[in-house]
């Protein structure tokens, strides 16, 4: 399951992963809370629409983007608070959580670090085999945490695995 | 109920509003997560132990410092997610939650809202007719957001019931 955090939009997917990279689009929506309410009622309607997500589709892990410190401070004090609020949602079921930078997905998925949300879309768009681009630009970057992870997944755990084995030699 | 967030050390309290400005100390405390475990981990402590002085005591109101980006943007960003947390236990038990800066409390506590953190701790070890002063820091911190609430809640009261009858003259 892929996460792009945010209060006001919170993108959401999950994927399958296939032979080699080959990944499969399950589902992928955007969540969304009204400016207009109060942080308390927004930050339960974010929680409970996150929590039917993983308990409908019963993800293995959860990828999210990191917050990048950026823009109006509001914005990304709101963000900050419903990534902490998503964080729980996954570890009350017991679904490991990773984080990537937004450069680390923009280059897993592109081989550039710095690529822009219309070379973001086109290429998930293509890796997904998806007759349409996703909109908005936050269920596409969802996607694109989702698929970042499953191509990093094999190399995080090949590392553990090495640790593991360099720990108890 | 006075919360002060925090991840690594998270300061809660609860008191009870007497006469006029007279205001009776019920608990303090400090919830405390180790630096050492993970984000998910920690987060989902912080809750539970949240969540139990909030069944405990049942609060009428939550009262939280807001967050000052100050300092380190990486224990902002976790202050900021177990913020995100609380306001979501409170939110979840239906206790409405109200925030405050470090200076208005001060202003309100001290009458100075530059106040250090010895005359803060010396003034709510005062107003709480305390035998000692509270310690940790976060204890203090916590009763005196709570002193604040109280204090100003009347006030946020009488112009709410101002407003109403403005909207419905």
């Amino acid at each position: 399951m892929g996460i792009d955090p945010g209060l006001t939009r919170c993108g959401l997917s999950v994927v399958q992963a296939g032979r080699g990279r080959q990944i499969l689009p399950v589902a992928v929506g955007v969540v969304r809370t009204p400016s207009t309410a109060e942080l308390p009622e927004r930050l339960l309607r974010l929680s409970a629409a996150v929590g039917e997500w993983m308990d409908e589709y019963r993800p293995d892990m959860v990828a999210m983007e990191r917050i990048f410190e950026r823009g109006n401070v509001s914005t990304v004090m709101h963000t900050a608070h419903a990534f902490g609020v998503m964080v729980l949602a996954a570890a009350e079921r017991g679904i490991p959580v990773y984080q990537y930078t937004p450069s680390e997905v923009k280059k897993a998925i592109s081989g550039n670090g710095r690529a822009d949300k219309k070379q973001m879309t086109n290429m998930i768009t293509r890796i997904l085999g998806l007759s349409e681009a996703p909109k908005p630009a936050d269920a596409a970057d969802a996607l694109a945490i989702a698929v970042c992870h499953c191509w990093r997944a094999p190399l995080i755990a090949r590392t553990t695995r090495a640790h593991e084995r360099t720990a108890t030699a």
